[in-house]
């Protein structure tokens, strides 16, 4: 605030500009908060199509309907761009019981985690030994032979970032399983990832290190967690644990992509959206329905007011986000391919939720050009422009020296719903969803007009 | 922001204040964070509860859960106090059904508005004729006479300040009644004031003119009020409307009032809580079972940290803030007879959502203290401290020159369901919540350590 003050306090005329920015700014987000499908469109997706992991039918029919959403708001090219993507299916619910412990036997609400290998049918029943993260497996070493581990290393409900405390939290999910298997570990269980207390697991993505044995991992919910940590204070647990999941094949599937071409200078582009795919369970409906809505709506709202962009504005939906990050590699692949000039791309992946401002990384400069503009958001509750970020889907595209921003959504709220069953279209409010597309548009209106 | 940093730089003693005040801050909220039983609390009163219109079962049941819940919590003094309030019962269902359209008969979703006769067994048919607002009213003059009036005034869905356009749309539900009366209307209907595009109607008070026939009120949803406004458009339609409401004698109910004793001014106070009734729909879980909740556990935290504040500070649930506000009066009206001399109050009474700020009324030399200490917050995510405001229960005790403030949440989801059936426990974040008792807390700690 203090930085446009000063500068428009020297150069009147900048205020002016402003003033007149503001008047656009202003009626993107009265026609969004008015008239906007985005809403709509997001029930649709979450209610007609669900979930749609990489190379489900629910990912290939949400091809299909965002294509054909875009076709429909009559954007000037709407077209598919083929990616091959990992195919990591499920199969039969999964399994996790205590069968001794002091208690009894219990069932404990667990999911597998993204791209594990399966237990197949005949399970695994081993005792479990409980560490707190990474660094206590390695310390006992020996001791994990044989046993399922049990990473109980909660989510910090204090830090005020919940991405942050998520990425604290998150390692143990995506590394925990190799590294419980380099000390002869038969399985690993991870507490959910959530600030929560409920009895919903969250799955996600793991990795298998190469050269490391592969073993099964699981998630169970945060409350199931208390309960198995309780019982192992009191005696010796056994669990046992099935799953049926399996990396098939790599299948075809797309990024899809809808733009208006830019009036002055074509090749140069500013793409925006969020991932198409989403874990198999739940609606995707804040990871990342809501981003990829969110940005067919900030094109649709330049035809809807009729602005007609010098550059060439896309909306990009990104495919497989959550378990391999093909459609943003080869989006940025074929960006290079083809000199398509990305001066910025803008990726909402945080959620549907309340937009408070903007990451962004870059160059100093073009980083101070970016937050001059904050000042026009603030009659809108954006406040927030100094944390550094953008989106994984976009992050290919820094090869490219591509200014990367991200919406910047209140986090409360968000890792109650994020990889569960609970990610469904009614934890979303019409409001907080039109705003995040406005406040994106409006972006995109300044970057288009000044350049960046 | 920038007026503390003027501050500091000219008295860096004042500087190292802040900073020990902002350690105390930081345990009031990671305490709320960690270890608060808010949440648990709210849904206890919204699930065993529930509802809990003034003079019914379950606000006599709310009296007795807060008293014992401040009792639990080994709060210095609890007791209460006695409150005549009215007593308005909604009896049977209502109905509200297009009897004759070009369209056929249809029931809409539809409730009779708090306070409103009813229409008796027999209901009441007539035409309906649809207007935008009061002033229309007037200008139809003889033409409403014997009529139904429909009063579809929307609410503005662009202004980003949710309560201000709550704030313009409401005058046609408090006083649309007399105004069509006086020109011979049989009944009206209003369009539930609400951004939303739903089937649930609002509720909420109306108030009849001395000296002006009574006729009944309902309100029905905005999807019936578009049906209706659509078929009116095409033919005369005929409604049907049946009530069975009715305003009985007042009965004794109470605030309930929950206080630790000041260790220097014991007989200066700050208040903080929000109003224990609600509407008899839904649970009352934002308006406001949250800011009641937040008030008591604003007050726990003093306990839990083990700070012994200077002055009295009470946790207050005000009775009868929905259809009366004696509850606010008849507290205001005891400080006065009693010399409690209240420094400041703080009402939370915009839900249990993510706050952003507070609202302020008093001189503007304690404004300005007040806002000083804006920066403190900002870590937490209030920025806001710039409207006026404070809240309806704490109104009346401006009489005595008490600075009055509001806890302020980011309004875009409140009235979604505000006054409806929808006002549940399971949209309340408990993160959310947590974050406005701390940010109650942490305003008394400085109100206590400083004054004002």
């Amino acid at each position: 605030m203090r930085k446009f003050l000063i500068v428009a306090i020297f150069f009147p005329t900048i205020s002016f500009t402003q003033s007149s920015d503001s008047v656009v700014i202003r009626q993107i987000y009265d026609e969004a908060l008015s008239n906007s499908p985005v809403y709509e469109n997001l029930r649709y997706l979450c209610k007609e199509i669900g979930h749609r992991l990489s190379g489900s039918v629910g990912a290939a029919a949400a091809v299909t309907y965002t294509k054909q959403l875009m076709e429909s708001y009559d954007f000037d090219t709407v077209f598919l761009q083929p990616v091959m993507v990992p195919y990591w299916v499920r199969g039969k619910k999964e399994i996790v019981r205590i069968v001794d412990s002091k208690a009894g036997p219990m069932e404990l609400a667990g999911i597998a985690l993204g791209n594990s290998i399966g237990t197949g049918p005949d399970g695994i029943r081993a005792e479990v030994i409980e560490v707190g993260g990474m660094e206590e497996v390695a310390e006992l070493g020996e001791k994990v032979k044989g046993k399922i581990v049990f990473y109980n290393g909660p989510m910090d409900p204090t830090i005020m970032q919940t991405f942050r405390a998520y990425g604290n939290a998150v390692r143990q999910r995506a590394s925990g399983a190799s590294e419980a298997a380099k000390y002869g570990a038969k399985a690993v269980i991870i507490r959910s990832i959530t600030q929560s207390l409920d009895d919903t697991p969250h799955t996600g993505s793991m990795r298998y290190q190469v050269n490391v044995h592969r073993i099964p991992a699981f998630a169970i919910s945060t409350k199931a967690a208390n309960r198995l940590s309780d019982l192992l204070k009191q005696s010796q647990v056994e669990v046992y644990l099935e799953s049926h999941c399996e990396m098939r094949e790599d299948v075809l599937s797309y990024n899809v992509i809808g733009q208006i071409n830019g009036s002055e200078n074509p090749d140069e582009y500013i793409a925006v959206g969020g991932h198409l795919d989403s874990w198999d369970v739940g609606e995707g409906a804040h990871d990342d329905g809501s981003g990829c809505m969110q940005g067919i709506e900030a094109v649709r709202l330049f035809k809807a007011l009729n602005i007609s962009p010098k550059r060439t504005i896309r909306a990009v939906m990104w495919m497989n986000e959550e378990n391999g990050l093909r459609g943003g590699r080869e989006y940025a692949r074929v960006a290079e391919e083809t000199a398509e000039k990305h001066i910025a791309a803008i990726e909402s992946d945080r959620g549907g939720l309340l937009p408070v401002g903007f990451t962004s990384t870059g160059p100093d400069e073009k980083v101070e050009k970016f937050r001059s503009w904050g000042p026009l958001f603030r009659p809108y509750g954006l406040y927030d422009f100094s944390n550094p970020g953008g989106g994984a889907d976009i992050g290919p595209l820094s090869q490219q020296g591509t200014f990367l921003i991200g919406l910047l959504p209140d986090s409360q709220r968000y890792f109650r719903y994020h990889h569960t069953a609970d990610d469904v279209f009614e934890t979303v409010d019409r409001r907080e969803l039109e705003l995040g597309a406005a406040s994106m548009a409006a972006m995109i209106y300044l970057i288009d007009k000044y350049g960046l």
